[in-house]
């Protein structure tokens, strides 16, 4: 028998305890990376769908599918809501509908918990190289353990022998460009001896938190990993380099329940149960072939007018003869994305604006996303979306965050944003439109022990925002 | 500013005081119903499809859907799913997209919480009139207020003159016969007097709680609505006569945090995370003119081995002309239902055998559902469901809960089901499969606070849980 939150605040102690423990990435982060740089040379050359060995459009539909039925489909999608400025539309989607793992192995030395973190090749990757959770494995992967192409260290995250859970939660990503997609979330904690291969490397945790601020290193698998992790409020001040004192105390009474918020949880919860009821929404899989707005090549699936993003075929190769090549389709967005939050302290308490976003791909229609998030492009001829002007337009005294990180390689090419956190004055209005509220990071950190709260932009912004305090 | 959880623990211990309030429903309760029961008479008659008047087979789907295009529509669903003893199957679903409100309005008098419930005729229900909360709502009613069919009490749960909101959560329905369905279910806390309509009477929590012991009077959509209320750990008892003391106490201890539990929070949610990523199912919408193992005649749409449900048409006539006669389509299920949760003390604190359900038309795959639930009519030539026997072979002196209770009316006839609570001696194997835990009524309590977590017949037995203690 056991207490009912035992395990996660505690975890939540000893997590912040590690962020508060001074940083070392500098000294012993950067030798390893340039040298797993080096040993890992791949070229990813884009391919006709010709080329795609394996990969084939079934006649009837047009889906893009695996010969073996395994990975993924691109298919069609006809979305029909009631709300925005763009109402019905089709596009090709990704569905992947296994569940795959990614999951952080934690383990304390000399007292600060470290993070066992993998350097690892994607394809849609910039820079090729990133740095990702110890485990991140399809079903496809994971499943085929006992036949060969083994994914180390899963053995700590799945089945009788692994770790003590931590941190266990289904996550959606991107919900423009997967269907219904989820990944299980895990951080187990472990205390005997690993074996580290040497594209892994324990790092403390405030190391990995300190590395977000660099262009694209931290993977999009690492930031939705680490934004589920429990911080319990920090009780002195970690010294953080990145941000000011004022605002770091501000952040650490976000995650204080007894500072307080704007909204109790209750207030929260119904707010939040209101826009999904107000937001009528139908997205049904329909066969590529249907779609209409986009156009087929032998070299892509692109939209008519060159919006959004298009579908390519690639070859990847290595230079070392271990790692084999393969060929596979990849999203490529047409391009670069602004995506922040707002901050602004009430009664002393950092608060961050959440956006109730209506995506086609998610499973239950609405989740919480930044205060601003858009591909700029797609707004051509578009309404101006709200706040942009407080993000882009902001004195550089008040950008707390802003660096360009990568979403996931292994589906996407070249997709890197640009996040921002950008903190406005007192004075900046707490009154808000109907579909956004302020909110805490605690508050945040609550409702991503659940599953579809939160999209994966603003879960990179949560593990951002646990980079600056 | 305001404390995190200040409004629904607040209002948690005012709900357990209220339940521990004496009840008095055999007093106030039968003449208004009996007087209600005798001014409301309905026949509802099964009709021909073809005498479905504004109800029509699409000629290129062949769903059944209103010309309005509101409400609802029988369309067919494709299952493909990896577990169980059938793993693809078509069957006829209902679609309904829009969300409705399930709302019961609360009020303090002399210091006790009631409850605002009204007698409502639907025209599948067991008894034609069933205890249902205040306002029950479709979307397509409840958008319809200024153009006449205003719903009742409906200004108390949305809009700028709404009450105080104490719970506010979507919740899924039977996950076998509508395709993602979710309902709003709200409590609202209200201050000033409100007019009592005759249809409507304020009870007692405790007395709402109590008509749940006699068949068919409390309906599903109240039930539902109940088990979603916050309840503190009573600290005296009831003097419940609906269960021997040591039952009750143990009961009490269960909705207790400090009491403890077999499992954790992070516990319980990673193995619900794993159930979910266990289970690979894909249940596409398809026309329903495409589904194979059923037939459909001018009278019905029905399984070929008479399995399942039907899906038939109704004509409603009220005895008075104030009433509108309608027509519509009803599922009827073919028998009756066993659902039941098995109950055991662990080191003194009452826990539930909960297990990981899937259905097709859940949003996101499983739900945690009953001990055991099955129309019996479904397993011939199938293994015998687990627990059946500790649940139909029970002991009578440990039955806690029996009753038979309605499914939803607007959409399902004489779908009645047993719905039972057995407890298991202390000896009664803790071990359990893999897709079964012990839970606590609290930790169920607390993840009724989020969406998607449990399936509505779990819900009517946390709220038969709530009347025992």
């Amino acid at each position: 028998m056991t207490s009912v939150t035992a395990v996660y605040e505690r975890a939540g102690r000893s997590f912040t305890a590690s962020a508060l423990a001074p940083a070392a990435a500098d000294r012993r982060f950067w030798p390893w990376w340039r040298q797993r740089s080096r040993s890992h040379r791949f070229d990813v050359t884009p391919i006709p769908f010709g080329e795609l060995v394996d990969w084939r459009f079934d006649p009837a539909t047009g889906n893009l599918g695996h010969t073996s039925g395994k990975f993924f489909t691109i298919e069609g999608l006809r979305v029909r809501s009631d709300h925005g400025p763009v109402r019905e539309w089709d596009q090709p989607i990704i569905h992947q509908p296994e569940i795959g793992i990614l999951g952080i192995l934690v383990k304390e030395f000399d007292g600060v918990p470290h993070c066992l973190m993998q350097a690892k090749m994607e394809p849609g990757n910039i820079n090729t190289l990133q740095l990702s959770p110890t485990v991140q494995a399809t079903r496809s992967n994971y499943t085929r353990v006992h036949r060969g192409g083994r994914t180390r260290y899963l053995e700590h995250f799945v089945g009788e022998e692994r770790g003590r859970v931590l941190v266990d939660v289904l996550q959606s990503e991107q919900g423009s460009w997967f269907y219904r997609k989820r990944n299980r979330n895990m951080v187990v904690e472990v205390t005997g001896d690993i074996p580290v291969h040497d594209d892994f490397r324990w790092l403390a945790l405030r190391d990995v938190l300190d590395l977000l601020h660099t262009d694209n290193i931290v993977n999009m698998d690492a930031r939705t990993v680490l934004s589920c992790m429990p911080f319990a409020a920090p009780g002195g001040d970690s010294g953080s380099r990145h941000a000011p004192p004022e605002f770091r105390a501000a952040l650490a009474r976000s995650l204080d329940p007894a500072a307080g918020s704007a909204h109790d949880l209750t207030e929260l919860l119904s707010w939040f149960t209101g826009e999904r009821t107000r937001h009528e929404m139908t997205a049904r899989l329909i066969p590529a072939a249907g779609i209409s707005g986009w156009r087929r090549t032998p070299h892509e699936i692109a939209h008519e007018e060159g919006k959004h993003f298009r579908v390519i075929g690639v070859r990847v190769e290595a230079s070392s003869r271990e790692v084999p090549s393969w060929r596979q389709p990849l999203l490529e967005p047409v391009g670069r994305g602004v995506i922040a939050f707002l901050a602004k302290r009430i009664d002393g308490v950092a608060h961050v604006l959440t956006h109730a976003r209506v995506e086609p791909g998610f499973v239950d229609t609405v989740e919480l996303g930044p205060t601003v998030q858009l591909l700029r492009e797609n707004y051509t001829g578009l309404p101006q979306p709200r706040y942009l002007d407080d993000v882009l337009g902001a004195d550089p005294s008040r950008i707390r965050f802003d660096a360009l990180l990568s979403e996931e390689g292994g589906r996407f090419l070249d997709a890197q944003n640009r996040y921002l956190v950008v903190e406005v004055d007192e004075d900046f209005p707490a009154h808000c439109p109907q579909d956004y509220r302020w909110v805490t990071l605690g508050q945040l950190s609550g409702l991503l022990r659940h599953s579809h709260y939160l999209s994966v932009q603003a879960r990179t912004l949560v593990a951002c925002l646990h980079s600056l305090w």
